[in-house]
């Protein structure tokens, strides 16, 4: 259950209008590392985690922070359009060039759609959509998910840091770096734990057998590239960081013989009316007795 | 550039056509973590990568392989399909259940718009959009993202395995299974070595200065739910992984007057047409002297 | 802010498990009139109203309910999910042809990408997206759009009540179905009381002035079809709903002479490459003419 | 059957180019709530109709204007990007502001794909999809879906009315503003009928017998925030709209013990290689057994 | 203007329901190469068309045509659900296969969100984009377009007769057969015209000078595949068929020294907190002095 | 298998940045008609192809080919982009018009999501997504959608050629431009190959049997406007390009008595909720007895 408190977790109020910037933000509302995206993963992944207790209760709790992350940038968003331009006149753009900037930079949508308000939408006006989420039921991998989010996420409010200098805008960017710095940790604390424990291991998923895997390529560090230095790396040599394989270079693909890319198919049913090599005749014949064998 | 050889990596030939598993192989193809996203990924983040050499090389030998992979899964769903039923009568669902099951549960884009192929999609038919990759300029970040889908793809491969008794599907797959744990471990030791070589550190992005973000919540987690057991984990108490800050628990979200989520904002243009609380005239009078002031 | 907390609004425990009917309780959760889309759709109505009080109070307050139901579904999937039969063999479907059923009918995304569990997904397993979501500012036409979207919700729960004999199901259904007739009822009350108070009237908005518009068409209703009962109803004749005009039934189209979709067009610029009736002369001679009179 | 006029409905003519208007204009053709969403909804509200007469009629006459509407919007759009500049060089910018206003607000594509033409598409580019389309076959509901999208489509006009200031725009925009009172009407007239007939009745689907719903939740106005003034609307207390229930206020949501978010859940499989609470041996024992038990 | 006229063009009634089939005709409504693409391809190719008279008259005929196609299918389908299973329970699925069959084909939208109806949307439920259309103002690039789409349209009514024996249906589908003969037809006379009279010609866009082309590579089939019969085709050697150059074929691309993909690149802005080959030192120096030059 | 080399197939360096034309190249990699639809477009095509040989080979090879032009656009997109201005003050836009420009201008998430870098995106920011790639395993319909985007694509590259002035983009497009026509006629070539040996003919699919077509109907223009420009065409009279059939001129759809779109339907199930002209009763008795009848 969700519950909602008027209060908001940090100030969030610019000193000026700024429709432009206004554009920017909803990336971190509706983008695909904004905060709608790691509220909805962080609900997910709580409701399809299986095993009980603090795992599931920290997933439950960053989600509710996250909603309230995009309730913030939301209500900047609407203070930034409070006074943002309608329409625009040429000699209104002669007189001022800011408006030339201000009338190409911004997002016509939070304008004719939101009436001047925030959307769930992207600083490209793309939708938010769930395809970005990732709730798999295995918390290694999904709190590997989550490290990357948050990191991802942390780089882009560092750049959009840089693209304001309005102070009040800068002090919730501030407070969301310290609150990126802090999920950072916190899902590297909560894999890390995971691992400790044995409740998961590498490689993902541990459970799975590797005796099943085709084990003679389980290190191979093949280059499918004429890059020359691929080879330096310690991907390339070394134990690998799973604790189990070692790793040995191949230097290009070995030629296998093991099957081709270029040999034919041979669809049964000539109904399908693709091109094969049987003769182009109408209701073609081999492809009828097919058909027939075939009881379709 | 690319180039292609007509040999495949590794043998893809099904000992029967499965039409109903050519479905769920489509996951691989064209899905969230599928391998049409790992070679796109790792593509755009050579391209996007602003430093020579070692790493470099590693992204586009990684992406070449992944596009290989992607032809191995689409040679072996049009062999799943050589024999697809195409239609369907009552009299024959009423003689074999089989076949109730395979109407059912078959992509039947992959008979009408394929003709008996594989297509750019996932197991549910969704369309591979590009939304899924992630390629940030910020290496220690996207080999994060790296591994997180590597992870993802090995789980869904292991998923599929147990979802199949053809030998020759389980053949491929096992082979799949070893490349997604090479990949594990290679870009966990890339990243690995980017942080040792001080080429980037936690949190992520390590340049921006975290004097500039509010420290005092860098290290806090503070529970937003009622879960009694999140204060149990090391990320409540200790040191952080990045080693730089130390965790505090804070058992509830402090009531701060910082700011409301229920204040007014005061658009400055009436004839945004939103519900104010100036009286509802037409053309309401006091928008119309803003707008004068705003010169529109 | 939003806080979580563990207990459910309401019980949601199936008798069993039912892997085909997880796929359609989706519906409920990412669909284009599931919980997702009514949850966001309130909380940025909320964002986005300028007017402080009643309304912002009570949007936000359904808004908190609304992800509460997302869960409830979202646990609810996780169970009929338990038991989620992975593959099929042959042999199998034979023996059972309820297991041809199952395999047909279910998400094979719970399956593969989820481990057995919700996805914030519809029915057909497209992704929820924001594109869904109605928030301009007005609330006379915001809570139509919700009056909407809870009758069209409240009709697919009906109608998914019917598609399952579960008891414990139909417990939560049941639940829903009473939620959806106060939120319906809820809306309405809200847009009659905006427009008994004067704060929005129809047509809306209410506040652009309708000597603007070409009042001759306001109230007339053409047939653009040859269907012979439109005019039988009460759009067509009496008075209009807002009080104000009167319909008047104009029984086809008028021939106008004001504009005809046959015309052509000039294109400046011979450099956009259209096909046009200058001739067809490499780099049209007309066409760098006028590029040179516009400066290009 | 839709046959076509070449006589437009209205007249479609700028006073002179505008490039970055016509990016604006986009949201009306293929935005949520542009004309092609009105179109496709009455065309497939009409389809889905199981009752013959004048609602069905309503609905394809009005649909075949709605196209029609799409048609003068396109018409418009190719005129306003008659001399749209293609190009951009420095200097010119230096020259006049009103060039760099114009560069930054266009929709590029109307230039690089449809050679100075409109698209099916809104005014940030997203291509017009049919998650925007409601018909429900409940007519109730759907004509509240019109009158809503009658309501925004209306907002979105009056406001670009005053994002320009070119007399044959705001001609073809006063028409449209008078087309869009009359439909809003007509919806309102035709959901008024059908519950004045008994047809279909509050709340929607009346035909679904209430006794099966948890009737005790039916009317209760819930507080899920903790804003004050939820409790003063309508909404709160007195008489529903549907004239059957009688509102009651609840300020805080009662704490359930009905269910837990935080309750384990329990795949059968082993095999989807969740996380789970069974110790992580490789292939897991007791995994192994449940999947014995149901025969997999 | 569009007019509509309540006759359909051809008979649409199945001899009975049959819920599998009408999910897949779905794809000709809503898919890729369905009845909604053409219509609206169609009417954009019109509206862009900037050369008035039996071009543009052609497309408008056309389109308006198309519009009728989608209501025949729209007509159809929801007869053949007419009498679609809502539920099902264990027994039912024991007793009859054929209900497993039904339960696991069908499109759960249309009997969850349409109340057994067509939606705008294809057979694996992916609802209609936009983004299908082509209208690029070039007329015989567009026509050749029109051409692949009643191409691959036929085809795919082809294999949909074959899908059923439903005699209602197979009309229908042997009228669309026959139109779609027509307008395969149709575009390619167009497309010939155009290139008689020299409006356009190959290559196309004619009009756009081949001395600014790198004409050195205009006709050399270069083999980027190891394939060995790619030179076995009139593609190259010989006439091309433009009729300006001739086919040489090149066996493996030439190794040039015009660029490499592996060169850094050096963002000016050390802000964007890339990973360089600047050392990481916070606020990096030289970044600071780069942005001072560019007084950012 | 793909190889990767680093060496680019063509010099791919701007003389200077340009952050505005940088968002307008994207169309060439990510758009509907950009080099990853070509890409993918004639990998699936191979991949499905069911005849071995010369076909084949020249897809993969052509495949491969177009994978090496996304890398050249991307490579020039990241250095378009290397001295991309971040932000934007007041002052600046007030001393620079040009900043203006480019604030406006430029693709936001190449800078806040890549850090400088292309993404596999539009011009207008949509994410490519594999709706747009055609592969129907019929080689001549392939073929053509083939031949339409390489139209499409060069019409495109002339199109951005006068976008810009910067000698380094022009000669990468000069470049491309002659690829372009490369692809045009090495399609066409294959195309009339194909038709030549007899493989494929006219009407796509040849091998449906036009006995089973209604061919009164397979070449009648019939005139669905009231254009009267339609007759003046070779697709009116005269012999159909399939060397078939002889067009005849049909000035107005005949009104046919075959069907009516105004025809009520019968759900058989009243749980459906839809509005019916049975009486609206709860749980409408009728509706129960056909329930009955029906056995659900």
């Amino acid at each position: 259950m969700l519950l909602h408190r008027q209060t908001l977790q940090h100030r969030a109020t610019p000193e000026k209008p700024d429709a432009v910037y206004a554009r920017k933000l909803q990336e971190l509302i509706g983008g695909q590392y904004g905060e709608i995206t790691v509220a909805m993963q962080y609900s997910f992944q709580a409701w399809n985690a299986h095993i009980p207790g603090k795992y599931k209760d920290l997933l439950f709790s960053t989600a509710a922070e996250e909603f309230g992350h995009v309730e913030m940038l939301a209500t900047m968003v609407a203070q930034l359009l409070e006074k943002a331009p309608q329409g625009i006149t040429e000699e209104a753009v002669q007189d001022d060039p800011t408006v030339a900037a201000v009338v190409g930079g911004t997002d016509v949508q939070e304008a004719i759609a939101a009436g001047a308000g925030a959307r769930p939408t992207d600083s490209n006006g793309n939708p938010w959509q769930a395809g970005y989420v990732t709730a798999s039921g295995n918390l290694l991998a999904d709190f590997t998910a989550n490290v990357n989010a948050e990191m991802q996420g942390r780089i882009q409010v560092a750049r959009l840091y840089h693209m304001t200098d309005d102070a009040g805008v800068r002090e919730l960017l501030a407070f969301l770096l310290a609150r990126d710095t802090h999920h950072q940790n916190q899902w590297l604390a909560a894999a890390r734990e995971l691992q400790a424990s044995g409740a998961e291991e590498l490689p993902v998923p541990s459970n799975f057998p590797q005796s099943k895997e085709h084990q003679e390529y389980s290190y191979q560090a093949i280059n499918f590239s004429d890059g020359e230095h691929m080879a330096d790396g310690p991907w390339a040599s070394g134990p690998a960081p799973d604790g189990i394989g070692e790793f040995t270079y191949i230097p290009t693909p070995p030629e296998s013989a093991r099957g081709r890319a270029d040999a034919a198919s041979h669809p049964a049913r000539c109904r399908f009316y693709g091109t094969t090599d049987v003769p182009n005749v109408v209701e073609k014949t081999a492809g009828a007795v097919q058909d027939r064998l075939h009881r379709e």
